[in-house]
């Protein structure tokens, strides 16, 4: 919380979910106005007892809820009618499944999720479930292996950073061609109001997100350890500016190790997250491609960069594309052609520097007009200008961000070049 | 003539059009029995009469004949009919056509063709036209822009050489990357027994034809100018290396100079002879892509190579990539998959050593069990071994080298190393 406390602004992130959950109803159920107040230790409880992306359990979630889903997991013992289920499901894909052992592992792993909860928020960090207003509700696609819930660490609202956004993966062992190319494209997405997400490895990871950090827009590092654990260690650095003016998530809880198996369960959350996926650099098996097939499997635009073929590194980039699988990209502008939305993005001549204000309503113009031309200006400030409540404020900035309008800074929000008029 | 005095047997290409010459028919139309006496003198004419590729003296030739074509360039005055029909089809795609004046230029260019064949003989070059034995004959793919006829000059047969080839170009001005690509590409073609063929520029072209010659495979030199010319002069090296091992070829009459015209002129040769065409470098208003251009046309594979976005001369390659209509290729394996054979060249576990012989007809068994296990030998001595005449033999080594058995070096022809049995 201390890089938090020297904000003028609460961030607005921050804000949301805890407005979500001090508003929500008190049953088990998530709905339109946040998850209930039973539901969010238990999804830390649930964090904590199941591997992330474990679908028998986000099956039992999604039919009993995640308290009941908890108290099943917790005592070992699961529902006979949500076993035999399970145990025909297994069989019709002849998959082995010990549901026994299964849940067994699930009640051993149980802790009071008032420790994880503790932890989390004294090293800074929120717990955004589905159902809070910064829940990156494209995550849903993921279905069964949906994330049970994220710790965010950062200043920029996750959902809204997301909303358009490109990951931008690769190879940790990368030439200086892919870092390059790494960080060039990301300053160019960043500068264009594209967030960029990826993993925090050596390499691809860590060159995109110095290059969205260049541009002074958000950028979003997933984690495949908690939020509180550096890995690797000497990106210590990198995370601390990510969180200033970024997040850095993950779906394992506070104090978690990476492992292998972290890595790639990991990196379908970095696929789910964006709109399309861009590798810059691969060698034929790496980690990377991992990222790419979740990418393409999601209906996310799959993108790949060329490079020498000299070079096993690119070897990866150049199967995708020749499986056509991938679109050969060489700039940030043809990759926002592939992922913006039509007419929006398409081509430069339609990119001009007047945006049309028209179009939105009467509360959402108001929250654009008291953004003021230069400078970043916090939630609440607009809200008192806009003369609406600070939710209804949050909701519009998150449309406008969306739109193209105005993006989420390091000190509140601010108006893009283009929508200075 | 001095190189081919040097060789035991009379080059291939050589002895076959000679025959071709000698045994036709007297008439004007070229025929299985190879063109006529009055025909190749006539099509020498054209060829200084008309500029290559000139569509209307294409249609004059294909409405009477070669002899006939000629005697009314050279007069200036067209049958009134074809000028008619001429008129109705400029006027019919809206294209400016002063048909008497188009006329008049042949006319005026008209030279005795005995110098022009006087000059090509000796030079070294001899005349290679439609119906002749060596004409190639995917040529005619071009329709009415097909060359009237081809100075080739080099101990290699145009049209076996030309059976399994890709043609391999790029820019001049191309880097390190570029050229060692290439190379290497050529090299692997021609140890694989393609043939590559390409320009005579700087870069990309010299690149491929010098890892072709190091392969020991014939490589085809399509010039832009007379083959007598040798046009970059520093390449006069490269040419005569090429000369003892594949063919140097051109379009235009002996002493004929380069333009920028003819260059674009030439590239549909290119890109007509082969089963392919590989851009290795390409800037974004290269040449090459105007050789890509043919080849997309004429339904030949299009590839190009990837290489670093950094460098401006893989931009070229890069949009045909992005563009879907060249295929990413990163190895002359993959190359080879996509212009060979279905069954053949496929897959690297379906090219075993053994190459089943089953079935050739006797003749062609003869020829091949005539070639010894090692070393190469002439085409007189092989149809001795064999008992059959020179010109069967030649056939017969034709499809052989077409089917892969077969490979023709600097001393004659050899088994391909796959054909070792």
């Amino acid at each position: 919380m201390t890089e938090f406390s020297t904000a003028g602004d609460a961030p607005a992130g921050k804000s949301v979910s805890q407005t979500a959950d001090a508003s929500g109803p008190a049953g088990d159920a998530g709905g339109a106005t946040g998850p209930g107040r039973a539901e969010r230790p238990a999804r830390v409880a649930i964090m904590r007892m199941a591997e992330a992306g474990d679908a028998v359990m986000g099956r039992l979630i999604a039919r009993y809820g995640p308290v009941g889903a908890m108290e099943q997991a917790r005592r070992g013992v699961l529902d006979p009618g949500f076993a035999r289920d399970e145990k025909d499901r297994a069989e019709a894909s002849r998959r082995h499944l010990d549901l026994g052992r299964h849940a067994a592992a699930w009640a051993a792993r149980y802790t009071d999720p008032s420790d994880d909860l503790a932890q989390g928020m004294r090293r800074g960090a929120r717990l955004v479930v589905p159902g809070d207003v910064e829940w990156p509700t494209q995550l849903d696609d993921l279905g069964d292996a949906r994330p049970f819930g994220l710790w965010v660490d950062g200043r920029a609202n996750l959902r809204f950073s997301c909303l358009r956004s490109v990951s931008v993966v690769g190879a940790r062992a990368a030439t200086a061609y892919g870092t390059t190319v790494a960080a060039e494209f990301a300053m160019s997405l960043g500068g264009r109001g594209w967030t960029v997400i990826s993993g925090g490895a050596y390499g691809i990871d860590g060159a995109a997100h110095r290059g969205a950090l260049a541009s002074g827009t958000p950028t979003v590092v997933v984690l495949a350890c908690g939020t509180d654990v550096c890995y690797p260690s000497a990106h210590e650095d990198l995370f601390r500016a990510v969180r200033r003016q970024g997040v850095v998530i993950s779906e394992w809880p506070p104090g978690a190790h990476p492992t292998r198996l972290r890595f790639l369960i990991r990196n379908r959350v970095i696929a789910a997250l964006s709109r399309g996926t861009v590798v810059v650099q691969a060698a034929a098996r790496s980690g990377a491609l991992n990222t790419a097939t979740h990418a393409w499997g999601l209906n996310r635009q799959l993108m790949a960069v060329p490079g020498p073929i000299t070079t096993e590194v690119s070897t990866g980039c150049h199967v995708l594309i020749r499986q056509g699988k991938a679109v050969c990209v060489t700039s940030a502008e043809e990759i926002i052609e592939l992922v913006g939305s039509i007419g929006d993005d398409l081509a430069p001549e339609q990119r001009g520097p007047v945006r049309p204000r028209d179009g939105l309503n009467d509360e959402t113009r108001r929250v654009l007009e008291a953004i003021p031309a230069r400078g970043a200006t916090g939630p609440a400030a607009i809200a008192v200008a806009a003369g609406v409540d600070i939710g209804t404020a949050l909701a519009c900035l998150g449309a406008l961000a969306a739109a193209g309008f105005v993006e989420n800074v390091d000190r509140g929000w601010r108006l893009r070049p283009a929508a200075r008029q």
